[in-house]
């Protein structure tokens, strides 16, 4: 069990029809007993915000940050949608809110798909009946299967810390594909905590999980991570809040970590560090040149250890600087010293290129500042995925 | 004719052995007397700075903007080669400087190719006396063979002003390949003109064409762009620094056209049109975002008109941006208005998705900032020529 693990939670995946294929595209996250709990959320950067990004963050406005659902489709962005895609987000909260007799502002909407096409919103609210009926302790698979658009696999996963539970689903490829463009992430847990106190373990655990995963620069205009806590571990002692902060950056990691590996057409998942870096602000600002350089991750899907299109990147990154500072190393082959190459193992790391997961680290020689991304190479495949969107 | 069309330059190019394949890989441009005459010359921002763009940079300095001669060698950048790449490309220099019986500080150097490997400079030297014999006054096309790398054709240009004419010619294939990665160009003019003036009328013609090409965000380590006058049109008078600024960038025009027309593995040149934002700052950021995205620009390579991700490249440039306000359009197809989709013809637009060609214009409603790029699509082609550096 994984969102329905904390106590408190039930879940259900349906099929409304609005994915033109067919199959689960309509889930639902909720209270037992569909009474509202402290609940935070993070948002996509995105100023193109999707309707129900907008519709979300106002409810959680309204009600001081408790909710007793979430409702998420697949499907359909509901994105680039105007007044009336916020109608439709406000529909399909209303339509839930009816069948578990709560407040619509009490309840939450993720979407995921096409960006710019109408959502056929009639037969969400058609479906909306027997999603809520469908509810149940173990329908925790059937929600996190509603979500996916071309992730290859479900992804859920479950951590306890204490007294405390917390579990997770997720949709993404990591590499963002034509049917999704997007991230979700719906997290419950049984621990006892305020709206704020989840607001903050929340962005702490998205910041080193979901926030380092760069694939390919673009940011989608719904990604959503919504946390919910039901209280039912009993009342917060003090132990609660630092075995909350663990389980769900550990929650976050696992999800990004499946996000990363399913990234579709990719053939290698990179783990990307830098150090050195006059600050940390600047080894981000670096690590994601790198990370979004075409060139560079071009070069990792043909196994080739260009350090110098890295050096490169980073060169034209615009943070403080020295070329004849940087080294760059491939695992354990170091292959630049001082800005210059130096002699290496060239058949070990021809060996070690060919993996599917490699580590690299460019040390920049300048401060103590350093970032991690998890990142991807560029391939074939993506280029096929994303070149039609039908 | 093109760099000797101006009265008073000679040109030619060799095959000294660097590049693998063999073929033309060591380019002259020269005054005709060797006698230093005014130039300026605008670089690359990368800090990553290459070896022969920071020893033309210190060149131009000691001679407080004159030179008798440009060495432009491909096959190797002579990048993030460290101190021995900068005794490299003064070697270069001193070679060239000792044939034409110059100064070493005359004589101004650039390089293309594979970055982090070192140049094999004897082998320049060691052509160097048949490279300076060889010049003359229709030299131009073996310099401008010498210095391709994977263009697919020499790219030369030559305008006329009044009494002034202005040559030029050029590598890079827009689409930054593995073994270029650079633009390089050198202009030559027979106009009578300042260090100070041809600078500047260097930095404008620059700034309209080759700094609004973007293929894939990379910016290289060598880009360097070179104007020397010979003054050989006759003393300046009043037409003199118009007719020259409008030549020169006419040629940049030119030469950044031919560029991202010969962008290798691109099947699409994408004009891309950015205006109502609320800076032309902005407006430039918002032009650059949608130009390097990956998503974008794989849709194009799809023919695919899916403006939802123009929409979303834009909301996430960091930008003042209202969902609410945006407007695309395909050439002459508006597909969304005010960020929603309108109605259009959907066979014409498909139409027009399949030309060479394409026209895209995105309008935020917010201001008076405008700006253009061109720029490609991103294909198979792409992931080929850059996954592998040999």
């Amino acid at each position: 069990m994984t969102v329905t693990a904390p106590r408190g939670f039930v879940a259900a995946g349906v099929a409304a029809g609005i994915k033109p294929a067919g199959g689960l595209d309509l889930a639902l996250v909720a209270t037992a007993d569909a009474r509202a709990v402290p609940g935070a959320a993070v948002f996509t950067s995105n100023r193109m915000t999707a309707a129900p990004v907008l519709v979300t963050r106002s409810h959680l406005d309204a009600t001081g940050g408790r909710a007793a659902a979430v409702v998420l489709n697949s499907g359909n962005a509901n994105a680039a949608t105007g007044a009336r895609g916020r109608d439709h987000a406000e529909t399909m909260c209303a339509a839930v809110a009816t069948e578990l007799a709560c407040r619509p502002e009490e309840v939450l909407v993720c979407s995921t798909g096409l960006i710019g096409i109408p959502l056929p919103v009639e037969r969400v609210t058609a479906a909306t009946p027997a999603l809520v009926g469908a509810r149940r302790g173990d329908g925790e698979d059937d929600a996190a299967e509603a979500i996916r658009t071309t992730d290859t696999y479900r992804k859920e996963s479950v951590a306890r810390r204490g007294r405390v539970t917390v579990g997770g689903m997720a949709k993404g490829a990591a590499m963002l594909a034509p049917d999704l463009a997007t991230m979700l992430a719906v997290l419950t847990t049984d621990a006892d905590a305020t709206p704020e106190t989840l607001q903050e373990v929340l962005r702490t655990g998205a910041a080193d999980s979901f926030n380092a995963l760069v694939v390919d620069g673009c940011t989608s205009t719904n990604d959503t991570v919504i946390l919910l806590a039901s209280g039912a571990a009993g009342p917060a002692d003090a132990r609660t809040r630092s075995d909350l902060a663990d389980a769900v950056a550990q929650v976050c990691a696992d999800l990004a970590g499946l996000m990363a590996g399913d990234a579709e057409g990719a053939t290698k998942v990179v783990r990307l560090r830098v150090r050195g870096a006059a600050s940390a602000a600047d080894a981000r600002v670096a690590a994601r040149a790198v990370a979004t350089s075409q060139l560079t991750k071009c070069s990792w899907y043909g196994a080739d250890p260009y350090w110098g299109r890295i050096a490169s990147d980073l060169g034209s990154a615009g943070i403080a600087f020295d070329p004849d500072r940087v080294t760059v190393a491939y695992g354990p082959h170091t292959v630049a010293r001082g800005g210059v190459a130096v002699p290496h193992d060239a058949d070990a790391l021809a060996r070690y290129m060919d993996q599917r997961h490699l580590e690299i680290t460019a040390e920049l020689g300048l401060g103590s500042g350093r970032a991690t991304v998890l990142t991807n190479d560029l391939s074939h495949a993506y280029v096929d995925e994303n070149m039609r969107t039908s």
